[in-house]
């Protein structure tokens, strides 16, 4: 098939996308569908040539708040592509967050020790890690999380099993049940919820009020998830054991704001998938949802329009 | 068996010695052996009665340099008890550094994203772990690595393969090989060699200058079996790519020590593993060290006093 590769074009992608027989060209209306390696602003007008949309980002969240998700158009997202990166992204936040680097790297000094030798905490020491938003990302971390012998409960849409982990619970379900089988359970939140209507703001100062004690979140799905002002409650008080953010609310993070400064809170600019890593995939991917097109197939990552992933 | 506990009594492991038939007693002359708790300036002179000296520590080059490694007496050290979070710490140290976390807490900003897009590696990708002194938290590493299908080198006095390492080579072996088949192979260097007569500054300016350019040096084993000036000169040379360190030398690495400055280093303060873990699990492993010392037999961590481990 024909494509163009818009706002930028990747060479390592190309590459693979011509060993798979697809031919980039530079006018959209030449091309059967578009590849968008860029970030919303930069969409451009779709003409009825381009039979489908593929996006080299998973979150869709800014495409609707554009209005640019157009349903007359078939659309493929890049969930799961990045699953090997944000879930080693996870491993690496929770572990620092757990083993008091940068409480350590703040005080400069061996005198941390005199702290860390009972605030360090270990992965391996029975503990209870929540999914939340439980998908492809959530089964690669298990798989991490599997020579620690960490409890894994998931939550999901569906409450459909993910392999792996100890129990898997539906996000819509009982309050209740949620709190006592979910909630009180975690030694460590992950939230991996992408941001749609439905989960903007989800873990609140209700939620976060209903975690064990001492519990560590780590936020590598999307920012606006968690509401930053209830988390940064809940580590002041003493009520949270750390955090490790990857995203946040606002984003970028204002330069001063407290989450930069707490020791037990590890912030990374959004570099749990990086530019690189996204080179490294994409083009394979795309060619694997190319052919399904071709073969008249649901493609492999295709958007479910109303449901905004 | 009757035993004293100095210099320090931890309650924790007194439950699990006397779920074991052991009964802990104040007086060394009254006791069948010493549990010994501390570090090395306070231990004590040895009544003929001790039949064997278990350390809580699996180092014993401070008693070494001290002259109290008392032939006469059988030493068990604890080899390998704290081999589930020394080898949790390390994967913490390398993924943190992978990951850029302390420069974008030095940054303070959302801006470290520019740097962080391209800087950020990922241990999936492809990348191959020396680990220096494969033992029993090399083991322990090398199952938690096996997610991110790393491949292991093991180097070891013996050159015996180490399970779940693609290749096993012995230290003493010949240069030339140890070159090629090992230091210029490694993205990450691990070291956990015990610091003896035949390990001291054994990772020089010489070994180093042998890694792979970018090497991640990781230190969760002895300070003194690496050249703090050696490594601080390949770090500011960019020579090597970053390095996590548990130990150092000298220690405590003192305060404004370039190390502790440098954005890509992580120091913990010798907290990989800590007292309280250390309370979690003497008392099971010293339950059964008396129990094969009772029946005649070897203990399990027994210690050769020629070799110094």
């Amino acid at each position: 098939m024909r494509y163009v590769m818009l706002p930028t074009v990747w060479e390592e992608s190309v590459c693979d996308l011509q060993a798979a027989g697809h031919e980039r060209v530079d006018d959209l209306h030449d091309a059967d569908f578009l590849l968008y390696t860029g970030y919303w602003d930069e969409f451009p007008e779709l003409p009825p040539n381009i039979k489908f949309v593929q996006t080299a980002f998973a979150g869709l969240d800014a495409l609707v708040a554009g209005g640019q998700l157009d349903p007359s158009v078939r659309w493929a997202n890049a969930a799961g592509w990045y699953a090997d990166s944000v879930a080693e992204s996870t491993l690496a936040l929770l572990l620092a967050v757990y083993h008091g680097h940068k409480y350590a790297g703040q005080q400069a000094s061996f005198s941390a020790a005199e702290k860390l030798q009972d605030a360090t905490r270990f992965l391996f020491h029975d503990k209870t890690v929540v999914i939340l938003g439980a998908g492809g990302i959530g089964e690669r971390l298990i798989e991490m999380l599997a020579p620690f012998n960490a409890r894994v409960i998931a939550v999901n849409h569906s409450g459909r099993p993910v392999a792996g982990a100890a129990d898997t619970v539906a996000l819509g379900g009982d309050a209740g049940e949620l709190r006592t089988r979910v909630w009180a359970q975690a030694d460590v939140l992950v939230n991996l919820l992408p941001l749609t209507d439905a989960t903007r703001g989800i873990v609140g100062a209700e939620l976060l009020a209903q975690l064990k004690g001492g519990c560590v979140v780590v936020n590598t799905g999307r920012g606006g998830t968690i509401d930053t002002d209830a988390l940064v409650d809940a580590l002041e008080s003493g009520h949270l054991g750390g955090a490790g953010l990857d995203v946040t609310d606002p984003e970028p993070l204002p330069d001063g704001h407290r989450l930069w400064e707490l020791p037990n809170v590890v912030v990374t600019p959004h570099t749990a998938n990086t530019v690189p890593n996204m080179k490294r995939v994409t083009g394979k991917f795309t060619a694997e949802n190319a052919r399904l097109f071709a073969e008249g197939k649901k493609m492999a990552t295709e958007v479910d329009v109303a449901a905004q992933y």
